[in-house]
């Protein structure tokens, strides 16, 4: 399948890219970028040298079009519903990262993001979680890949929230991202000094992924959620790690809990259910597909701690996508995913 | 003043020799060690090359006690009881770093540590946090300096529980920790690729420290508390930085309850209460004897999130002991205590 | 192919174990542990779960030659010539990761490690880099794996000597490895603490691998070398840059040095020389079989300065391990070697 | 002393205010900054909050010769010059920590940098390494703070070239440094992903701070020196190791040199010559402002090898910058200065 990238040179691009490369059915075509236009994307990435080395253009719609099966906009929130309208008129499958097309309801959308520009779009585009969409997503042309935090906290509440063995008024979402989640666009909140050595939260009670988690969590549980959700930045490159917080609604064990996960999840590929007494860590995930997921109940609180634990840019996002894209094509859901993490 | 350590060659140990060598009024006597006797300390820390060469002595309880007004006692919990009755039958001042005096409820240390061997001493010991228990200190010969996460979460909830503000059944504390705070003895879970560029939760519900904060945030309300402690590991040295979710009584904006923040801790030299807007980071604190707590008030879910941060180390260790003793002297209480953070 | 692993649960056991997982000739048969005999791989090193489940097992050499056609040793220098001939007079194949095997000289072994326990075979095998002695491999059945900074510094250098372009009594390597290079054993140098924001050089003078180097290098230029090499700690998990310094003979200037390796590598697959302007970073070869080398001529000094960086667990051990088994078995020399560096 | 400090919100600006603030002779008076004119100090560097929270101003020449006796200028090269000569016609001391009056030699400096704008206070000033120059700091009123890694190099080097025990034409001095070195300017090569995990080298045979390192060991040694220098970016914030190489002039084993160094250092306060045996790690400096240099002689090769840590920001920068004012003021050289190393 011919695959075209708008938005190739920022750290979600590149991991696409990346990924992409090794995928037995996929020819990497069109590479944009607005920053890099004319220069080799192994130049800007030289990781990929030797393997890719395409040079990266400007968008061209038409040529995208004309020589592209599908394509990924990987361009920021609110640049992207500029771009895709475009390229779904032109017949093209798209997957979406960013948050232009995850919300069902358009004025959650506009009151955490801004005006929306194709809300009719909206309608038509699928929520792209493939443990939870996976039918949807496959006939679907449209699929806004879900957010980074979201992935990790939704797969965490989900088969909680489906069984409906938690109060839902209680929910807290405690979530440590690596600094590779904030892209590759300079900031100070982001410049080496500032991050190494350091732990902060951000964004408290404000973040837009909030917004994202409550949705889906609503169309899981069927009945409104409202819940805290803090992130904060570590320094390190990649991972998420979420720890998660709820009361229990009856007296469950923590073995009794993990069979609701196993059965929930048991024909996924890619999410590993711990067993008990094991909890994920972000060096087990970073730089795999996959979402791990541990929990323990403290019969002290009657409170469930779930931990999950994935790659933001991976499982987050880049990794998602192509399993998103192997399910729209009708592939096998691993493909170009097989990666473990390296550990170290 | 003369003060000797016992367990000098530790982290908190050798902390407590750099921070005490520059100390105005104390003179350092002897350093023990059991591991390193007959070495300088010098050469065990080469830092304090030049400044602090003294030779580490196996522990002599009569030398010691001929030689110190004042004793540090920086030993493993379980090992301090064996040593503290006899230093305070000598008629030393003792200010004991380990879990074993920090107790009002002996049950409650022998269901979370061990058969306690000096419990009648437990009734004598103070605990050490200046903020809540200063007179008490002033008075006292035997303190029990707090556990770095109890000082980074009770001071953090004091103001709260205190007045009432916060239900006192759904606190719960997610609490993230540099990898100093596991000390100097070697173990799989502190090697260096294995904390490096990792993330986790560890002792998940099981957390000694979770019934040290218990107890004394009881003390400080009057009503029992039952709460949820998640400890994590970050891959730095230094610093403890808490996020601490708690539902609030009454509908408070983050402003009002910064005033109560500010009226509790207003004589306090070490407590930062950061402006609403403000939050704590670990770069602002680690290498300083500061708690900087900032918190948020989050309407949609009537909870309130506050943050505090420490140097485990300092403000949650040797620096705390630091301040006990310039209590317990009649000191000025910030000396030895001056230095900022090296933000970097 | 049926490859087990004596020593699979070190880094490089595991690395091996990952890297030959999706390996598409390979079936991984039996995994030995010393420590870990009777545990699964993937509770040890918790990203395998799910791949890779073996337990592992004490060592039991028939039941390890009737089940395998190749065996890799990954054991500390010393402990691997213990086992290694028992395994060649089994038939097995055999490539070595320790130091055992790596040398023509049974004197220079001896003088830098210890008395060798099987001489005989030290003349039987074969240095595996690839790049050097590719047909000596293919003809091999006992192949001495690279150290990691002879890897990083002979690729480096042979362009160099081989062509004489070099004062050969000036050599200097300055080499930084991540601290993988030092193994998964439990030791003050690596604890997280010590090795976190710090640097440092070690062995200064009296590394063994300047005697792997110099002999090697020797071989390639006709006469012998001594040089110095520098190994120091980085604060990271992977990587190794050695940083090299020598006079040239005569006065040519970087693009004209930068012709002789494109030559002298022009048929590899794991060697990237970076055009003039450019040299190697950690980051963009970590996690891949890529050696990058890049150079710069210094016309005030006459001297060249040639950069190289690799990743120390893969092309430095376990990826060039599987390089070597792919000449043995005359596949193609990249299966299961194609990833990329993720460059996060 | 009533000082101003001109560019204090660089880290090398910060990193002034924070020792200047407990030096106990010192009163600081305005800090100007062009960014943040009109915020506090303490808002931009929180770890200042309590101690100094004074507002920042642009810079106004009168007002600030009218409130202080003494002046540091933290501008980037280029700018100080044409600020410097407007603060000494107006009789300030200045202490200047840009490269702008490091050079005897003019054309140096304009080989290196640009033309020069006040080549008649070149002249005049003096360069500020101590343990060199101390009586001419002493006696002038404007002095020229040393680079980071030239401090590094020169202490280094000096003993051996001041004694002519090495060959003046292979001198190569391998130096790596933590990120604070670039400073606070945000530019791709300090963002937190792209320097963490990852080490390389930068400007290859043309780094601004080889010329100065010649020029001042060409002082020292009394016949022209011409070096390789070699910087690397270490993923630390603080700190500088270097490690020097230089053949020999005849046979003195690493006792007899390391005589030659105590006898040179051994009234300097901030030199620490390691005994043999031991050599200097970053983590013993950061913080500090100590030299440590330890060295060995490979016998091998006839080479000896020096090694030297500092803080790249205190003994590098603004550390010496006061020891260069307590000389100045004829104080005792360690006021303000007597901090150690965190080691953590």
């Amino acid at each position: 399948m011919k695959v075209s990238i708008i938005g190739s040179t920022g750290y979600t691009g590149m991991e696409l890219v990346r990924l992409l490369s090794k995928h037995p059915k996929v020819e990497l075509k069109i590479l944009t970028s607005r920053s890099f236009a004319g220069e080799d994307i192994s130049d800007i990435y030289p990781n990929l040298r030797g393997k890719v080395d395409t040079k990266c253009e400007k968008l061209d719609l038409n040529k995208l079009a004309a020589s592209s099966d599908f394509v990924y906009t990987a361009l920021p929130h609110g640049v992207s519903m500029e771009v895709v309208p475009e390229l779904v008129d032109r017949g093209l499958k798209v997957i979406d990262l960013s948050g232009d097309y995850r919300y069902n309801n358009l004025k959650t959308y506009e009151d955490w993001y801004k005006p929306h520009q194709s809300p009719s779009l909206l309608e038509k585009a699928v929520y792209g979680l493939p443990e939870l969409n996976r039918s949807k997503i496959k006939a679907s042309g449209l699929v806004a890949n879900p957010g980074c935090y979201p992935t990790a906290s939704i797969l965490a509440l989900a088969p909680l929230v489906a069984n409906n063995l938690i109060n839902k008024d209680n929910i807290i979402i405690d979530a440590k991202s690596g600094t590779s989640g904030a892209g590759r666009k300079l900031s100070l909140g982001n410049h080496f000094c500032e991050v190494n050595n350091n732990f902060k939260a951000y964004k408290v009670a404000n973040h837009r992924h909030t917004s994202e988690i409550e949705e889906k969590l609503t169309l899981v549980g069927g009945e409104d959620i409202t819940l805290s959700f803090t992130p904060h930045l570590l320094p390190i490159n990649r991972g998420i790690l979420a720890t998660i917080y709820a009361n229990l609604e009856e007296n469950l064990d923590t073995a009794k809990i993990l069979e609701y996960y196993e059965d929930y999840y048991k024909k996924e590929a890619f999410i590993r259910v711990m067993e008990e007494g094991i909890l994920p860590e972000i060096k087990n995930v970073a730089g795999s597909n996959y979402c791990d997921i541990g929990l323990k109940v403290d019969e002290r609180t009657g409170r469930i701690i779930v931990i999950s634990a994935i790659d933001n840019l991976i499982k987050g996002s880049a990794g998602q996508a192509i399993h998103n894209l192997n399910i729209m094509a009708g592939w096998d859901e691993s493909l170009g995913l097989e990666d473990l993490s390296l550990y170290l």
